[in-house]
């Protein structure tokens, strides 16, 4: 009855092919995204996981991310949840410009304030825009209030909160193993919950898109350190050795303070980890 | 922007054919069922309905009729919300047993207590039962302390209320025209909302199945009164004149207190509404 828990974040969308700040614009998965899906997939169950439950925002290329790996898991029967809480990170006023737009507008300091700051939000969106989530009737449901204009990191990962405790954490006290495809920033909300993130360093934290990330939970729903672990995460990032290696490079470039290891130490541990496994 | 909603309870499932207590156990609708949903989907049709977004159970019976309606009139690109607390009345320790065999153990006046009386709930299901739906991966995400061993109508309604108000009133202040498709006694948990119906008469409410019950609401999403309504309620069934004719017979019987037209004079009233609209 251990409970487990697996994200995967979802990959290239039409609008990160064209560089656009998308938000809660709702792109599909270009072709490589549906690849990167796949590829995922493949290590969840080269890793044999039996999931129970599952978990997608509202949006398409999330849900898109999650159809393709439960259909090549074989687990396509399993319940799925669709939140708006799983979103991204809501853009404002920023959703559908071209980055580099944006920096010439805005000027490069502003933008990555917006982007790295953990609590500073882009301008909001117009309340008749088409971005609008309020005029949109996927989010008819939502209470008026609770309708963002824009949202800075902080403002995701508190919106993120609430269904984390009131849907995937019942779950996890019932001992399942949940499968949850979502997004780079609704992730990081979760990862924070999980392995206690402080904000300076939740803002640097880069998930690789298409790559699992696995987590055992403790009786108190607990992570527990995976052997394959690096940096501030307690979970196993599922793939390739040369594509965990990259990715650990990345971690920990973002988090050294954090670490003892060096990642060329890191990168030696997980690398005689996989091929313990392999023996 | 004026909110509308229509509700329309699920038709004949193949428990429901068997005589079985049914509840939270998940049986797809027969053929009966199936038709009726389209029945009453065609009559959704011929009002030009137009929906915004759709609610619906955890329920195969509930989700086929929502399926089957949305096809019929070509509407099936609204987004769907599933959620137990639109679920039908948990049934506790009667759930799959024969309504005979349930007389015949309990007591005909016992067993019309549990079906009659507000806050009476049957016996409970053991936790170690298939019936238990913390047995079942469909409801891992819902909280331990929630999920029922046995309802009353009144667990029903108060489980119900919060998604009505979570969900379902943000719709309906945002001027929305909102479709639910769901159970007997999910559906009486709503219409007590709208209507204001007392606790005593809630339990004597039948509401016809496959029989779409449309209410317009005003600014303040209080229902106003249709001219073809009757008895306790502001809505309007949708259906076949006749049909009308019978589940108002059906209604007006159980709410003669609170009307001052008998029988046939509503069924005058309606029949000459129906006929203003024809000519």
């Amino acid at each position: 009855m251990a409970a487990a828990i697996c994200f995967v974040r979802h990959g290239q969308s039409e609008w990160n092919a064209d560089n656009l700040f998308t938000g809660w614009a709702d792109p599909p998965l270009t072709t490589l995204g549906k690849n990167e899906a796949a590829a995922g997939a493949t290590y969840m169950w080269k890793e044999e996981l039996n999931f129970d439950v599952a978990y997608t925002s509202e949006l398409t290329r999330a849900q898109q991310t999650l159809d393709i790996v439960l259909k090549l898991i074989d687990q396509e029967d399993i319940t799925v949840h669709k939140s708006w809480r799983l979103n991204e990170r809501m853009y404002g006023a920023l959703q559908g410009l071209n980055k580099k737009e944006t920096v010439l507008k805005y000027g490069d300091d502003q933008v990555k304030e917006w982007r790295r700051s953990y609590s500073t939000p882009p301008p909001p969106v117009d309340l008749d825009s088409e971005y609008w989530p309020g005029n949109i009737n996927r989010y008819a449901h939502v209470p008026a209030a609770d309708i963002p204009l824009s949202e800075c990191l902080k403002d995701t990962v508190e919106r993120t909160l609430p269904y984390w405790d009131a849907a995937v954490v019942p779950a996890l006290e019932r001992g399942k193993t949940v499968l949850i495809a979502a997004h780079g920033n609704s992730i990081r909300g979760m990862l924070k919950m999980l392995d206690a993130i402080p904000d300076e360093d939740i803002v640097g934290l880069e998930i690789p898109t298409g790559v699992p990330l696995l987590y055992h939970l403790d009786a108190d729903q607990k992570p527990l350190k995976d052997p394959r672990s690096f940096g501030l995460l307690s979970g196993a990032f599922l793939g390739d050795p040369e594509e965990i290696k990259a990715a650990q490079a990345k971690v920990a470039a973002q988090t050294k303070v954090h670490t003892d290891e060096s990642p060329a130490e890191v990168e030696e541990r997980i690398l005689a980890y996989a091929q313990g496994k392999e023996n």
